[in-house]
This record gives C-alpha cells, sequence and structure tokens, in this order.
C-alpha cells in the first residue's frame, strides 16, 4: 500500500484515493498512540526535524508519532546554530541533514521551500509549514478529526470561522473539504474575509460555499464549526475589533442553537475564542483533534518510511 | 505495587509507605542505570519533559531515567519557542501534551503550577521544581542517598549547611528527613537562618532540630551533612560575607574531626564550598547521590507509567 | 577487538592499527546506517552529547550513529542553560554527567578541554573540537573518505586546498595522511599557507610535503582535493581577497584537467567555493563524505562503549 507521491509538499499534492489510504492507516495506530502497545514498524528508522522557525506542537507531534513507531529523531529547531549561519543553502543543507535520516519534516518560512526540498532530497519530504503556502499535516488531521466525528467526510455542512483572510489552516482546509462534497460556510467580520479568489476559485470547480458574517444564523445548520482565531493587530482601530470580537466567540449559551451532534474543532492553540467552560461540553473535539495528529503523523510515517 | 497518588507533587503528597516502595523499586534499577543491561519496562512510552525554565541537570536525569528503561521524551526547554509564546494557558499546553505522551515532568517558575497541572491532566504529572514551591524527586534521591550509605533512612544525625533561608531544598529535605525519626542540625551563618515556621512547626510535630552557627562544634556528632552554597549576593555588604563564608567551607582539615563513616551530600553544582581535595576522600558522596538521581527517578516512573 | 585507548581526544593519540580497527568496523555498518536494517548493538546504552558551542552537523551525525546503533541520547546545546553558567567547572559537569551516560561527546571552545574532561571521566570521552585544539573524528572520516574512494589511504597524492593557515581541519589532516605514504601537495593565495612549524615538522618526519599557490599546475597530479574555503574576513583588504578567490573556485571547467578518478572532498558548510554544477558529477565525494561520517562514529561508538 503506497501513496502516488513520496513526498508531502501539500494537500493538492494528494489524490482522494491517498486520502482515504492514510486515514485507514491512521485508524489503526490509535492503541499504539496512547502508548497502549509497544510497536517496532519503524525500528531502526531516524526521522529528521528541521524547524527553521519554532512550531512546538506540530515538532511535538511528529516526535512522537515517530517514537511511537519504535523510530527515533534528529534535527534543530534554532537555525541560528546550524550552518545555515555560515550560509549554507536549503538544499545543501537537505543534501547533508538526508545522509543521516530516512524522512525529513521540514518547517520553513519561505513558501516554496519545501517543494525545493523535495527536489534535492532522495528522501521523502513531509511540509510542516513553508510560509504562507501550505501545512498538509494540519489539513489531513483536520480532516481526519471529521472523518472519526461523523463516520464520513462527506455531505457535511462545515463552517470556518474567524479570520480567514491570513489564516493559512481554513484556506487549505476549505479546498480539501469542498473536494469531498461537503457544503462550506465560511463567516468573518468584515475585512477578514476569506479571499475573494478562493471562493471564486471554489465556485468556478461547482464547489458549495456560502459567505456570512453572522455566525448566529449559520450555526445551526452547521455539522461542524472550525474555530479560528482573530487577532486584534489585524484591525486599523482597536474600537473596530472590539465592536466584532464578541460576535465570533464560542461559548454554551451561543452552542444551544447548535445540532446537537455538532462538533467544535480548532487548530489551537486557542486564547480567548472559545470559553474554557466549553471544552467539556460534548461539543469540544479540539484537544481530541491534537491526538488525531498524532495518528495522521503515524500513519504517514509508515506509509513513506 | 502502586503508590498513593497518581500524581508526584511534593514529598508531603507521599505516605512513609510510598517512599518505601520507591526504594524497593529504585534499588533493582542499578545495573539497567548503568548501561549494564538493556530494559525494555517501557518500551513504546513517552515522557513528556516540559521546561519552562532550565535545569539541565534535572532534566537530564529524567531523560536518562525513561531512555534506560526502553522509553523516550518529547519536551522543550524553552517557553519563549512554544505555544505559550502566543498566549496559550497553563492549562490548555497540558490538555494539548498529554496527547503526546504518557508521563509529564513539569519545570515552571510558578507555585503551585504542578498542582495546577495535574487538576486538569489525565495523565501522572511529576514537579521538577514549581518556583519557591516543591521539587519532590530532588528531595527523594537526597534521602534515598542517605539510605544507601546508611541502609537505612531512620535514627539518623543529619546537619543541614550553607543558605537555609532561601534554600527550596533543604527546606523539603528537613521535612522529609525528620519524618523518619532523625535528628536534625540546622547550620547556617546569621542571616541565613532556617525559617522560624519551619523550625516551630517541626518542633510542634514533636521532631528533634537544633540550630547552629558552628559547624566545628556540631560536625562530630553527624552521620550526613547536607552541604548548600552560600550565594554572595544574600549579603548586603561584601564584608558580612566574607567573615563567614570560610566557616562553612569543608576541607580534609575541617574533616578529621567527623566520624569515620559520616558522609557529604550536596544537590550540584558544587562552586567552592567543597574543596575539590575532598572529592576523592570516603566522606564525598556528592557525585552518587547523582547516579541516585537517576534511580529514583526510574523507580517514580516504572511506578506511575 | 579493542582501541588501544579509551577515549578519542586526537588523531595523534590514535595508532595505525586503531585506524585500521576503525575503519574496518565502519565498513560493516553500511547497511544499518542507511536505514536498511535495525541495529540492536548499544541497545540501552545512552551518548552524552555536550556541545559548549553549536556544530549541528557533528551532533546530528553522532545522534545518528548512535540512533542507528539502538542507543539514544542526552545533552545540551548551549551551555548558558547549564549549570555551567552557574559557575560549575568542566570537571565538575562531566563527573556529573558521566553519571547519566555511558561514552561522552564533548564539544567545547578551550583547547585542551577534551583532554582534561578524559582525565577526570570514568567513561570514554570523544573530543568533537576543542577550539583551536583537535578535531579527530573529522580528520578520521576524511580518512575513511579517502580509503572508500580508492580502496587504501596509502601511496595517494593529495591536495589541500585552501585556507591552511587557519583551518584546524586541514591541519590535522595533513599529519595524518601524510602518516600513511601519502604526498601532499598544500595550496593556497599567499598569506594563507599551511603554518611554517607545520611544514618542517613534516619535513622532518621524512614525510613528502610540496608548497605551491597554482591550483592549475597542480591538480593534474592529484588523486585527492580537499577543498577548504576561504574567508573574505582574512584578508586585510578586499581587493587582495578579490583578486585570489577566483584561483580557488572549483568548476567543471577546471576539472577537465584533473585525473579521471580524482575525487573533491570538503569538510563542509560549502559556500560558494565549490560550484553546484561539479556536485552532481564523478568528482563529487562531499555529501557521500557525510554518510561515511555516520558510520566511523558508528565504529568509534561500538569500538568503546
Amino acid at each position: 500500500m503506497k501513496l502516488t507521491t513520496q513526498d508531502i509538499i501539500s494537500f493538492k499534492g494528494l489524490t482522494n484515493e491517498d486520502v482515504e489510504k492514510i486515514f485507514s492507516e491512521a485508524d489503526k495506530f490509535e492503541k499504539i498512540a496512547k502508548g497502549e502497545k509497544p510497536s517496532e514498524l519503524l525500528k531502526g528508522k531516524i526521522l529528521g526535524t528541521l524547524f527553521f522557525e519554532p512550531s512546538t506542537r506540530t515538532k511535538l507531534s511528529f516526535k512522537s508519532a515517530i517514537q511511537r513507531l519504535g523510530g527515533s529523531t534528529i534535527g534543530f529547531s534554532r537555525p541560528e546554530v546550524s550552518s545555515v549561519a555560515k550560509g549554507e543553502t536549503l538544499a545543501d543543507t537537505i543534501r547533508t541533514v538526508e545522509k543521516y535520516c530516512d524522512a525529513i519534516v521540514l518547517r520553513h518560512p519561505q513558501m516554496g521551500s519545501a517543494k525545493l526540498a523535495a527536489e534535492v532530497s532522495k528522501i521523502p519530504i513531509l511540509n510542516a509549514g513553508d510560509g504562507a503556502g501550505h501545512h498538509p499535516t494540519q489539513t489531513l488531521l483536520d480532516l481526519y478529526s471529521i472523518r472519526k466525528n461523523f463516520g464520513s467526510i462527506r455531505d457535511l455542512q462545515i463552517g470556518l470561522l474567524g479570520d480567514l483572510k491570513y489564516g493559512r489552516t481554513v484556506h487549505s482546509l476549505a479546498y480539501a473539504a469542498s473536494r469531498f462534497e461537503n457544503k462550506l460556510y465560511v463567516i468573518s467580520p468584515e475585512g477578514l474575509e476569506m479571499p475573494n479568489e478562493i471562493v471564486n476559485d471554489l465556485k468556478n470547480k461547482g464547489r458549495e460555499i456560502i459567505e456570512s458574517y453572522d455566525l448566529k444564523e449559520v450555526l445551526p445548520k452547521l455539522d461542524v464549526l472550525y474555530v479560528t482565531r482573530i487577532q486584534k493587530e489585524r484591525f486599523s482601530d482597536a474600537s473596530e475589533y472590539n465592536k466584532v470580537k464578541d460576535s465570533y466567540k464560542i461559548n454554551l449559551e451561543l452552542l444551544e442553537s447548535a445540532k446537537s451532534n455538532m462538533r467544535v474543532l480548532h487548530p489551537l492553540p486557542r486564547i480567548d475564542e472559545i470559553e474554557p467552560e466549553v471544552d467539556s461540553s460534548k461539543y469540544a473535539k479540539y484537544f481530541d483533534q491534537v491526538f488525531n495528529g498524532v495518528v495522521v503523523r503515524m500513519a504517514l510515517l509508515s506509509l513513506l518510511m
């Protein structure tokens, strides 16, 4: 069982069959990911974790994934201490590090860096974020979390909430979720709407996407509400921010109007866009989503390494 | 064989039976801790090491402990690169990281943080220091070192030397050691005495504690001398410091008046409060104490994970 | 099969028989180093990696080596977060860390530090660079790379190119390579020549060493060209640098005059002293050299631990 690609650069680079394969594989790893039984599947294998900018959560998730499968990691999380500081090119860093390991997870501030790395590398490259570019393992875990809660990633009403203008995560998820016949609701304050080119591109592809400023109105229709943070810094003046912020906060009162099996997801970290009182409700699935990130990454590593 | 608690927050939270269990368990791990035989006891298990402030020694000791038992670690040692920097609460960090591992060692500058972490966590929390609060694995290894040298942790004459006012380590050890019918001598310069509330609290509990400024006088009575550093910065003027510092320095000449089986311990790092000439004497047990820290932590991990 | 030393402090401290033993051992680890089969040779063993100054490449190489053999690492790469920051001596750090592991790789800015560490340590010390002192595993991997390309480390014409005045790597390699009846050509710009005391010392030992400023003239004679970087900062004025830099750049046109089985090595990172067009030519062996560093270090660890 192989994927159609040896590198995971973007969600777009995966076929629907690839996605289904990854998810079926992920299902098998639940017990191992919980530490309930040890695995030797990737014994002796080494994953390189090259983080040219910090991303603790993603790094820990990948480390947990490979270690649960009996493998280990090498890497760095501070470019200033690596040869990069001496002026080495990314291509040379990759050609060097590939001699130490069997696959590389790359986080790099520059768009296109993961693709470049894959071009020079003989071992699989997994993109863990390349600037404003892609972060496909996040999209995969988001989608897998939907599948785990609904048994399917098709024919659902999915709301994307928050800063839809700058959020790479929601752009990728919009493309990914709509590929599987879901209906999208994109809900944001004025000025932070999902970019027109994305909305139009999706519509041209014949996908269902509805734009809204009104969470209260849309909420009762949703199966999934994917919440992201609205950063104060995005607004030109504070009064604009204060006007809108409370309309996009999730609390138990608001959730009364949701379907009983509606589920809330969030890429985390969460600041104050979801009230802590929601955490223990049936709606909250954002911490389980963290765990899903581990099994999805285990699936990718087991398929690629 | 289980402890009465799933978290190690303070020494106080352990019963005497817990302590005995941990020590008996630790005895079993000597060969494994020395790398003389491999263990698979915690194979597939992952320990999260969350160090919100640096503590290299404690971190390396915990890493050695889990790795000797066949497990591995994930974690960070710089909060500035974690989601914390984005404003995430400690509770959310714990709820996230617990999805990646099977137990968490937490070092955090804020008193009470370990207790808070244990309240939200589904997996065991081991407090590796919470500001001016507790550092129970240090106390356990100190006590275990005494046991290893005397075959018992009871009915000994134990001297605590140095800065007894600010030293969290000696406060915990005073409570812990006196719980096992030992007689305590607390020896410090003026101004750095063991706080009155601790001395009185111990006396009220019926424990034996004797205060002194004169190491030379007390030394011949002692079975154990636990040395800690006196920091120059604690004195209002340098002349005060210079007056006292030499009375609290351990050298071979001073040790001539000690019992032949007296043992010197120190939490390390040592600066100049023990002369290097002492290191190779029969009295010096502070580097063995480092090793004891590993087996004690192996015992804790094996009992909790 | 043992070495004549328990520590690897300098190449000079190894006999020719030691070197041959290390290389024979390294040959065995090729498949394991490529992740093609797992090994349990050092299962349960821990390597301490104490990097008092950054050296990502060396650290990753050692980590890969021990992990490929089933062992693991503990360590630090920033002295400021260790007990050293509190004023601990290197001797005390070593006596502490040796309780956590089975061998220590030490990188330290001070010349002689590795020797000092070996004097106090009960476990093997591997010097990974001590300031202007030695870096013996680099020399071993350089020599092993020559052996791998020519089946022998004897009777070859070896050119050392670049900054030969300040380069620790080329000084060590000059001594090491000439010990095995090779003929050395030392090629540098004026002002960056191999130091006279080294050249004279080698000549007095009866070894063949030829000095040159003219790469073009020497190149056709060489079996090996070992390239190092010429740093602009070494020149008093920029015009001096600009005058020479192009005469020491390796490109395909230049290589037309080389023997067909001539091989180019480089300790990396490479900046612009070798043109990227050379990378895919038969001459380029500098990335394979990185891999050789892993098997050589595996050999050392397996012989010492």
